[in-house]
């Protein structure tokens, strides 16, 4: 135990949607990837927070056992994102973006940190990403994520990170825009071309498309009646991802397709309500519940 | 054998896509439904042509011992499309459509095809689909594809035709309409209370979902590297779907799932090359090995 990390941000979300909205509530990429992952195992937690942040939401993420060893306390403000999400609830409408006290977050590891066997490097500057890499002590397995604005503006920079990492996390569009290439398949094979082991697609509603050398693995996404706000999906599917490989201590091909499922089954989760709320309230056996649904959701037999 | 009926179009299509074109060339719901369902069981196809449908094209159909007793030969011109599509490939735009003898096309069963066990309603107008439905002899199971156009237009002799059949295809788009309600589920649900026992919704390049009372199944598309034109996907996925159940004559919820996994696959061979082209030089061998593709593509293992 004690055995993933998080590089990301911790932030406090005001997000509206067209059923419901919530106001500076926790969010940011590091929590809603450690508080999915503390299911699986012990999370160490690299991040920085201003002195405005409420003790509530660290008191939160002690109750589940997350280390905050190495989250600074930084003077000032805490990172804030206001947004909206419209009926399509694919993409967020970004409203105002505060960095505060994240401006100048330059992530430096407690030494007992830096010997943690999986790494989850959370979507923020990849010089930062690859400051992570150059301070861990080789790791068993590294996973990125990214965004256009990064894919875009510190393409050099990305693209050095993402050779050194094991697996990419990207949305269809991030990864057309990487790869420089239309066509998703030829997409994800072009940036396996980079580096990593795999390339994992994001889609949203549409599930999740995991390219490697030698095969493809799709999950759907759970068919939710009620999606309240679709904030922190993407990381919570990172946290169960990671959270599963890193407790099981496996990184075989079989079980990186369960730990897609426990990602598919955490985003699912995540998406049910503002904020943490739903995940906050989670009991373990909804995931053991949920996985097997996904199991019979794609279960059909070779003919009798 | 012969046990699958098929009432809709026979057309000479012209398509352009971003990867080459097409020009009058065999096309038309019930000609790759039935070429696609050939490979399954023998069907019978209800549709009509004009004077100047080619010969060839017969040929190729009676070569997959498609019946074409129901095939009525009119005094005119054959149904033309000219469509184009472009780099999303997920929705066609049609620059013509000469509706030709199509226009007064009157399904009139020969006799022997009353009986016919299993029957596919492509989409033609819901007038003429509950036309048909009067004329069979209690089928076992009833199949019906529909679009926009009828959803808005007819909308009450749809919702007869409709809740007549036994499963309803559509794509998100046309089951969000037909329910009046945003969330597919939801869309899915509203559906199953107009009558039919499962709704199969088609995504496109994102897989297929199948919405029953007591269940979801869901099927990705296959990932292809190359999709060299999307027409005819939708009814070479019935065309599978259907021809499998037919041919097992099973209508039980495994064989459900089994047959949307064919329908799946022949949908993936359809869009790889423009009109039938594909599905001609397809080898029985072919369906099998994407059918055992697509299960090690969705596979994994409860935790051991």
């Amino acid at each position: 135990m004690g055995d993933l990390l998080v590089v990301g941000s911790v932030a406090l979300d005001s997000v509206k949607t067209p059923f419901g909205q919530a106001t500076e509530a926790l969010g940011g990429s590091a929590t809603y990837f450690s508080f999915a992952a503390s299911f699986f195992t012990t999370v160490r937690l690299v991040a920085t927070v201003g002195e405005d942040f409420p003790g509530e939401h660290l008191a939160l993420l002690k109750n589940r056992s997350v280390d905050l060893s190495g989250l600074q306390v930084s003077h000032g403000k805490t990172f804030r994102w206001v947004g909206e999400y419209g009926y399509d609830l694919n993409e967020a409408r970004t409203l105002d973006t505060q960095l505060n006290v994240f401006a100048d977050f330059k992530p430096s590891l407690p030494a007992p940190l830096r010997r943690t066997p999986f790494v989850f490097l959370a979507n923020i500057d990849p010089e930062l990403q690859l400051d992570v890499l150059r301070q861990m002590e080789r790791p068993r397995l590294v996973a990125l994520d990214t965004m256009n604005f990064w894919i875009d503006g510190r393409r050099q920079a990305l693209l050095k990170a993402v050779a050194e990492v094991d697996v990419l996390l990207v949305n269809d569009a991030e990864a057309r825009q990487l790869a420089r290439e239309p066509n998703l398949i030829k997409a994800a094979r072009t940036i396996l071309g980079f580096g990593p082991r795999a390339v994992v697609v994001k889609r949203g509603e549409y599930g999740t498309l995991m390219v490697s050398d030698d095969h493809f693995f799709f999950v759907p996404a759970y068919p939710l009646e009620s999606v309240f706000d679709p904030t922190g999906a993407g990381d919570s599917f990172a946290g169960g991802f990671m959270g599963y490989l890193a407790k099981r201590d496996d990184v075989g091909a079989d079980a990186i397709r369960r730990a897609i499922v426990y990602g598919s089954v955490m985003a699912s989760f995540a998406v049910e309500d503002f904020s943490l709320n739903r995940l906050v309230r989670l009991r373990p056996e909804e995931i053991r519940q949920r996985y097997e649904a996904f199991q019979d959701l794609v279960r059909f037999e070779l003919e009798p």
